[in-house]
């Protein structure tokens, strides 16, 4: 039954441009998932797509099996944290909760509250007058008490300072364990959440680079580094995704698999995290 | 003459909310700020208040001795990020430069394309259908271009990816060493823009918290770190900021003079980064 979301050969144009070229790609029940790519890659328009607030040209999606658009039980279980946009701006905050509690049932009044007080969130603030952190600190509460098994956080920690941020991962690591489901986080800090998601969607030029555990992708990149002679003979033929090089020293940085070839004394290899990876592979023409 | 921007008893309040306390600052001539606060802190209003684009309750604002309200010769030297919103959502983003540079005589055109290039930016996209990060991008651009002296950057990474923000950076960097001029950022990716800031401004709970080069900041700040009874009795009547602790071994970290008791050998002093010590004074009730 719980099979996730399902997307395939989706595709999405505007005018001449290619948005989405042919996207296939599963999203699992109880995973945490980073979607990362460079701007104007596709990210805001793929979730929107699957939350049903922008339509596709061609391609399907489904949720368990049965399709999201035009149905109710399915649409309930995703979540999209800019839905909350189309509340007007004169609304206080507190009446935005409880508009919002109103509508979803199980809506977690409690966490909300709790929420609103590490944040510092006032309530009484219109929704139009809050500063872009404070913005995204009521979509981010938002998203976290609603209760649906498929929450898409676009950008959530866009404007906020660094204690916040922190208080929204570890929410997020909370109301996960509180009660496992799916959470699709895009963002352009990923040295941050290296360490929450157990998945990674990387999408490069409109289509799906990277679909892997996290574990898999930071097990397959390496930096080979030693003299810049050697490091290049020694990864010839590899997939060498980047590199740098200071003087006579040269890092290689792989991503895939290493050979068999002997490793020469003066050639060190090491773990790269996944931002290097990251910048690497996208900004790779 | 260049006194630059000297800001006196500014006062802002919102119904019962003060959101700038008797807030007194000079800004200098071509000198690179950051300034930096907790979300809420009260940052924008600033900017905003000294490019007249909202009036405080009390204070005075002056550039060159002169005011900047109802002042054009110095409102023409002062330029805030935000002020390119007035354009509607339907311009195309080639239009939108025209204007601006039609506006604003000896706009660098040059520089505007060489940026538009870096950044893959789409001049037939509509200004109302950017992305978070083109959005950003082209915020930046007309920033970087415009012949103002005094040139206000809120939050200009808001949504970047990673290797735009290089391209920003480096943009930043090679645009103050080919004319110097004053660049105010507030950021919250504090890391990143550390060894490119001269002075640092941090504002908490509607005041002015810190107001020096970043030179003397780093100077000032130190992580003693040991067992923690000694590292405790050694650093007793200093400003402690914050501390960390690993099982027996604690870190406190100290803004400010050291003093002249002798440092235990088992307690080592190092220096500890702009991020850590911004975290750590904002974050102390």
């Amino acid at each position: 039954m719980s099979e996730g979301i399902i997307i395939k050969n989706l595709v999405k144009s505007f005018r001449k441009d290619v948005i989405l070229d042919n996207v296939s790609l599963k999203i699992e029940p109880e995973k945490i998932y980073g979607l990362l790519g460079r701007n104007g890659a596709g990210k805001s328009t793929l979730m929107n797509i699957i939350a049903d607030r922008k339509f596709s040209n061609s391609g399907s999606i489904t949720l368990n099996g049965s399709t999201i658009h035009d149905n109710d039980e399915n649409l309930s279980k995703v979540y999209l944290t800019s839905e909350i946009d189309v509340y007007p701006d004169k609304f206080k905050i507190k009446d935005l909760f409880h508009w919002v509690s109103d509508i979803y049932k199980d809506f977690n009044n409690d966490l909300c509250k709790k929420l609103s007080d590490e944040f510092k969130l006032n309530l009484n603030s219109k929704f139009g007058n809050l500063s872009t952190g404070y913005n995204s600190i009521v979509k981010i509460i938002v998203a976290l008490c609603v209760p649906a098994d498929y929450i898409f956080l676009d950008e959530p920690i866009l404007g906020l300072d660094a204690k916040n941020r922190d208080v929204f991962y570890n929410a997020l690591i909370q109301t996960y364990s509180d009660r496992p489901r799916t959470f699709v986080i895009s963002t352009h800090i990923i040295e941050e959440i290296a360490n929450i998601i157990s998945n990674v969607i990387v999408i490069k030029n409109s289509k799906i680079l990277i679909d892997d555990s996290t574990e898999n992708i930071l097990a397959s990149s390496y930096a080979v580094t030693g003299p810049a002679s050697q490091v290049d003979e020694y990864t010839d033929g590899l997939n060498i995704v980047g590199s740098e090089a200071l003087g006579k020293i040269k890092s290689n940085y792989i991503f895939g698999e290493l050979n068999d070839k002997p490793i020469p004394d003066t050639v060190t290899i090491s773990n790269i995290d996944l931002q290097k990876l990251f910048v690497n592979l996208t900004d790779k023409e």
